[in-house]
């Protein structure tokens, strides 16, 4: 049987009316800080206006220059994070090499912290308090597995990768679900066993098409959060989707998988947050 | 061939020079906080006072009335906290029903926090910052695996329990040392398949007796970490170590184990305190 591909599409249109209908009573507004004009900077922010735009949701952006010294960034910060018209902030990171985010982190509203740059929203997510926020990335991973209706309770999932963007706090939201959850890397010695007895894996090691099919089993569900370029410059995933996709239950691709659903997650996210 | 029984009087010892040569450089003290005369908390107080006096580190307790009102013990914890002679602040929770514990946890100086009470020791030691205090409890089973030569690097961890006082913590410090981590807990289906096959286990359940020869292989290195009462109201842990005990590689036994461990961590906190 061909394997269900979980399309980030399918899963953000699936989001989407609720969205619609919580903005449009919330009137929730989103500052984003950026320093510089970094492409990938650029290319995020435009995702993201972009996605908010359908959803009617404002975004400020407060673009900062490359140049600014770490008070004038500081100040500008505390001004954008204390204005009480915002309910959610967000500042591009890395910052320039120039400047450190520490301020930034240590003090950002844990309220508007709504991709988890605070100590306070990390200690949460660890604790499993359901009320802080979690990073984007490892709950579109959940919101994924929610929508095809995997449910997690007394699953074996092998997470490879323990960033702290992403496989740790993935790890923490899993438990929160009941799964019991094995943090992998690259240190892991059998880390293909691991992975082939796991009920889902969860790839983000940051290597380019590293699960191969010795990795899964005719039942694995696969989530693949890599965004890596292949041979030929293209994107690819930290799954060979090419020859694992057949041999599956389920999976995601890259591109068109988790990714297309962060911005969701950041409205998600948002709209949490203005209902405080 | 007999299994090693791994003492925690044996790893304290193995501590005891070390940490006396530093506290008679640094001098540290230690402001322990208790609300009321609760058994269990001076029975602790009365270890924590009897290991450091050996060390000779100075402990000062501030002994709250239980019907001290929220706004006093704030403002008590607030003078404690900022009294510059205190190089570390231990409130034994939790406290009386009448108080919330919610502004001393989000006030002490994270530098003073030596048993990881803040969001920002929390945070730190989910992130793997070693500057950071993490609870003694896992502290202390890194120290005994340290002490018995038991290396962690690309080992299988089976963690029975998913506390935020051990489970999670003990997963990120063997994390940071490359292991990878199974967190298990009740919901987990196949406990016995899990822990039989990793190399080490770590029994934190809070369940007597819960780990029997089943759930083992003769490789096992196994760490209880649970404090419970058996049928004879006798102390006992997590792990049926009569039947078990036999059977295995190494273990630690209940009492005698990770619990006579904890305070001289504490003393070992205290010290990496001082130090800054």
């Amino acid at each position: 049987m061909a394997a269900l591909i979980m399309k980030g599409p399918e899963v953000s249109a699936g989001m989407k009316d609720s969205l619609i209908t919580e903005a449009a009573k919330l009137k929730p507004v989103l500052a984003i800080i950026r320093v510089g004009a970094r492409p990938d900077d650029l290319s995020y922010e435009r995702g993201i206006i972009k996605r908010f735009d359908s959803l009617g949701i404002k975004v400020k952006v407060h673009e900062l220059p490359e140049n600014i010294s770490q008070q004038e960034f500081n100040s500008e910060f505390a001004k954008i994070n204390s204005d009480s018209t915002n309910n959610g902030v967000l500042l591009f990171r890395p910052l320039p090499e120039s400047l450190s985010d520490n301020f930034a982190v240590n003090t950002i509203d844990p309220k508007k912290d709504i991709d988890c740059m605070s100590p306070v929203n990390l200690a949460g997510v660890f604790a499993g308090d359901k009320e802080s926020f979690a990073p984007c990335t490892p709950l579109a991973v959940m919101e994924m597995l929610k929508f095809y209706g995997i449910d997690l309770a007394g699953k074996n999932i092998a997470i490879v990768g323990r960033s702290l963007i992403l496989g740790r706090p993935l790890a923490m939201l899993m438990l929160a679900e009941n799964a019991t959850v094995t943090i992998c890397h690259t240190k892991t010695r059998n880390l293909q066993e691991v992975c082939k007895r796991a009920d889902i894996i969860i790839a983000a090691a940051g290597k380019a098409k590293m699960i191969t099919p010795v990795y899964v089993n005719e039942n694995s569900i696969i989530v693949d959060v890599g965004i890596n370029l292949d041979e030929n410059n293209k994107l690819c995933g930290d799954v060979d989707f090419e020859r694992v996709s057949p041999v599956v239950k389920a999976i995601s691709p890259v591109p068109g998988g988790v990714g297309a659903v962060t911005t969701s997650i950041l409205a998600k996210n948002l709209i949490k947050a203005a209902k405080r």
